[in-house]
Formats: C-alpha cells, structure tokens, sequence
C-alpha cells in the first residue's frame, strides 16, 4: 500500500475512535452537544491523534491507553478552533468552506461549546486509567495527563495564542525570539503533546521522551514555516502575484523576517534534525518517519 | 471562637492556599496571566474550596491531597465567572462592584483567560498525583479527577448553562423539570464537585460518597432557591417594591413557578435533608454542618 492510502486508511481509523467516545446528543443540554460534536467532525486528517498513536505504537505500546487520548487531544485542538474563529478572536465565518460553530449555532453557545469540548478532553482522558490494572500503567496515565494539559495551556497552546494576539499589536516589531515563541507554543506545543503522550504512555524512558520532545518541536516549527512559505507560493499560483494572506494582514512570519531562501533552508535544517532523531532509535516506525517528512515538506 | 470569625479565618486561609497554586506573570504570555490572576483574585468567600476542605477533614483526610483540588476548583468556578460575563453571554461590566475581566482586558483576552484557568485548573488538580506514593492514593486522585471533570462539563455545570441558556429564549414555558435541571447543574453541579472530591481524597466508600452528592445537592437546590428569594426580599427591603432583578430579567425561578410559601417551605425541607444526612455520619465536622446551614439560611 502506497503512503497516501495508508494514511486515509489511518484517517478513517482514527474518525472511528474519535466517534466513540463523542457525547450522545440529548437532555436539556442537548444543543451545546450538538455544537461540539458539529466542530469535531468537521473532517480533516487527524494529524495529532496519528501522530499520538503511531508514537505509541513505535514505543511497542499494547494496553490500548492510546485511544481515550488520541480523542482527548483532538477535542483540544477542536475547541482552540472554535474559540479562535469567535468574532471578538479572528472573526472567521468560514473554515474550510464550513460554517464556523458559531456561526450556526451563536456566540455564546460558540463559547460553551469550546468550553465543554475543552472540559470534556479531559474527562475523556481520564478514562485511561480504567483500562490498566497496575501501578505502572497508572503511573504513565498520570503523566500523560500532566502533558496534555501543560502542552494546552499557558506554557503550551494558550501561551502561544496569547502572544500571537499580543504581536498583533505591534506588528512589524516582532523579533525572532518572540516569533518562535509563538510558534514554539500555538503550534509546535500540541505536536509535542501528541508524540510525547504517545511515548509515556508506552513506558517510554526520561531519556527517550525528551528526545521525542525535542524531534516534535522541530517538526512543528518546521510545519508552521513550510505553512508561510506556501502561503507565499500557493497565491504566486494561484492569483499570479507574490502576496499572501499573511501579508495582506500584516502578519509577521517567519518568511518576512528571515526571506524565502533562509526559511526553505531552515524547513530543511528542522526536517533532517526531526528524522535524525527518529532514526536514532532502535525501535523504528517507518510509517511515522514518512508521515512526519510529509508534513514538513507538503506542497499544499 | 464565633462562626463568623471561625469563618473569615478559614477563608483567609484559603487565600493562601489558592495564591500558592497560581502562575507567575512573566513571559511573552504575561497578559493572558494577568487576566488569570485578576479574575482568581476578586475576593468572596471562597465556599467551594472551603466545603472542599471541611469534608476531607470530615473523612479524616490527612495526605494533604485536597490542596491542588481546592485551587482548581476555584479557578473552574471563576472560569465561568469570566465566560459568563461577556457581551456574547450575560454582558456584565461589573461584577460585585468590580470591573469584569473583559472589561479590563478586552473580550478576546477574557475568552482566553477563562480558558486558561479551565485548562490550569486540570494541570493543577493533576499535582496532587505527586503528594502520594501509594495505589490507594493514585486511585483516590484519580476519582477525584473524574469527579472535577464530570461535575464541570455537559453532565454537570457547562449543561446547567446551556439548559439556562434555551430556558430564557423560552421564558415563562420553563418547567419545573427543566428548572431543577438548571438548578442542579449549574449550581449544584460544584457544591456536589466540593463535597464529593474532599470524601473521595480521605477515603470514603462508595455508599458514603453516595450519601454526600445527595446532601451537597440539597445545598446546592436550597442554596439556589434561597438566591430567588433573596432577589425578591432583598428589593423589598432596598426599593420598597417586590420587584428583583430576575423579574425584572423575565427569568423564571422557583419562586415565579410555585410562589413564595412554597419556595420557603422547599428551603426548610432541603436544609434539612442536607443536615439529617451529615448528622447520620459517625464523624462529625461542627463547623462544615454550621457552614451549610449558613449558606441555605443565609439573609443576604
């Protein structure tokens, strides 16, 4: 099987788990369900469940604790969505040719909807520790835990979010540094997060998952550049001219700051840092080393 | 020493505690931090971390384990505070003569904070994993985690306002199904969160734990009963009419569906229910009986 069928395969698995364990919609409180569950299944290809679980899998991870957060972290990236696209955030009516949640069902049930897919991450994950017996598996539940919520929060996502908007303020004065903070937390964090969760709950050794650490924040930095440079490029293709989306709102990314050749080279630097560490280990997973190079080197 | 003083000690006290778990305010992040604080740092009396506490000692809990829990809790409770109060929901500027967080730092940094508190509050409560090092604490934290997670989302307080939220576009078709919904959610859903985490921490058995969600219920139904009344007497007394804000509001309460008399006699009945049961318990905690019996009785 060719690497673009594997992953639609893995892509259906992953709808299939992540179903599971959604809320039914009924109650009183049946609408802000229905909410949640409109955001959640909104498609796309369920980078970070994949990369949790084939992490997991590199590890040689059996007990099954993978599942509860594989959904658990999507509902996390699910409702940074649903909170960003809100009016007084970016204000974007559509994502992916799709009405945003708060488009249809309202502001306010916008914001509760993100609330509960946020509280119901983690009551979700916490339902790991019922599917282990020993002290151990409790051991790793509890520092999976720990990951999920520190990589989301204000030294993770939430961190990132907030100084991205604080950069927004002040435009082109953003420095480097303050630049890869941002991305470093909004984006590479959650990367972490999966492939981290995924080592520990697999045993993996202090050793090994700062190494594991280490290779996500490279991938995630790595995937948020490659996303200004086509940014750049997809509009030279598409409208004929170099100005992106990014520029038209003033955004500075790491492309403005560092040029297009410097930003290309460091794609390359980042990728080969991510596959060298990868590659160090005894335990290989070669599905997870393609996926990880496809996210980096994506054309579109 | 009076149940006042014992009262504003305890609540001092608390302070303390919750000051201790709270993030520093540094980094790119600074803003999102500061908003936190403000928010967490308004003052009150600080009820759930306190019901919190008094059961754990109740149950003779001496691990130290129900810290963590208290701060998280606190900052679940105020999350909602913050999410509550903007334009999109309830559109509160002040709150307890005090501007609302939106207020201060606009609306989308308010959305962030409240998600940032959410989110700490899960980092938080996780801590206490590392202040035990036996199964039998792992497996109480663990519980206790469930507990904070369950009684805070779509089954307990994020439904409670959801169900609020369809209650009032419907007005006075509220039922009084859906009104004890509402009631037992929104404001029960924490009072029961408090009471059970502390009995889960000090190893109470399940049919004690059983025992405390229906009494901390009945506090939470008599202590929202009570907050009608009050709306009602309280205006008496300061405008010399019978008119409170939740008529004012068109909002139905118990009181609009079965008048006052009944609501009174509701109160009367719950409280004690709520005493009869804590007074069923071999251990007893004066002051965690006295407390409750202030909160449904309280006059203002």
């Amino acid at each position: 099987m060719n690497f673009k069928d594997e992953m639609a395969k893995r892509t259906m698995q992953i709808e299939e788990i992540i179903l599971r364990f959604l809320p039914e919609e009924k109650g009183y409180q049946k609408t802000v369900i229905e909410a949640m569950n409109y955001s959640i299944l909104a498609g796309g290809k369920r980078l970070r469940p994949m990369l949790l679980q084939e992490t997991y899998k590199m590890f040689h991870g059996e007990e099954g604790l993978e599942e509860p957060f594989m959904a658990a972290l999507e509902m996390i990236h699910t409702y940074s969505l649903v909170h960003d696209d809100l009016p007084c955030m970016d204000d974007d009516e559509y994502r992916r040719g799709r009405k945003t949640t708060h488009a249809v069902y309202g502001e306010g049930m916008a914001v509760l909807a993100g609330d509960a897919l946020l509280n119901f991450a983690f009551e979700t994950a916490v339902t790991a520790f019922s599917r282990t017996e020993n002290a151990q598996g409790m051991e790793r539940v509890y520092r999976a835990l720990s990951i999920l919520a520190g990589k989301a929060g204000i030294f993770g996502m939430i961190g990132g979010q907030t100084a991205d908007i604080e950069a927004e303020n002040i435009g082109s004065e953003v420095t480097q540094d303050q630049l890869l903070f941002i991305y470093g937390y909004k984006t590479a964090a959650l990367i972490q997060s999966a492939m981290m969760i995924g080592a520990t709950l697999a045993g993996a050794s202090d050793e090994e998952l700062s190494k594991i650490e280490t290779c996500a924040y490279s991938v995630g930095i790595a995937f948020q550049i490659q996303d200004d440079i086509l940014d750049i490029t997809g509009s030279l293709e598409v409208l004929g001219k170099q100005t992106g989306s990014d520029e038209k709102n003033h955004k500075s990314t790491y492309v403005a700051l560092n040029g297009m050749e410097r930003a290309k080279a460091e794609v390359e630097r980042l990728s080969e840092e991510a596959a060298g560490i990868l590659s160090s280990f005894d335990n290989r997973n070669e599905f997870l080393e393609a996926l990880i190079k496809q996210l980096i080197t994506r054309e579109k």
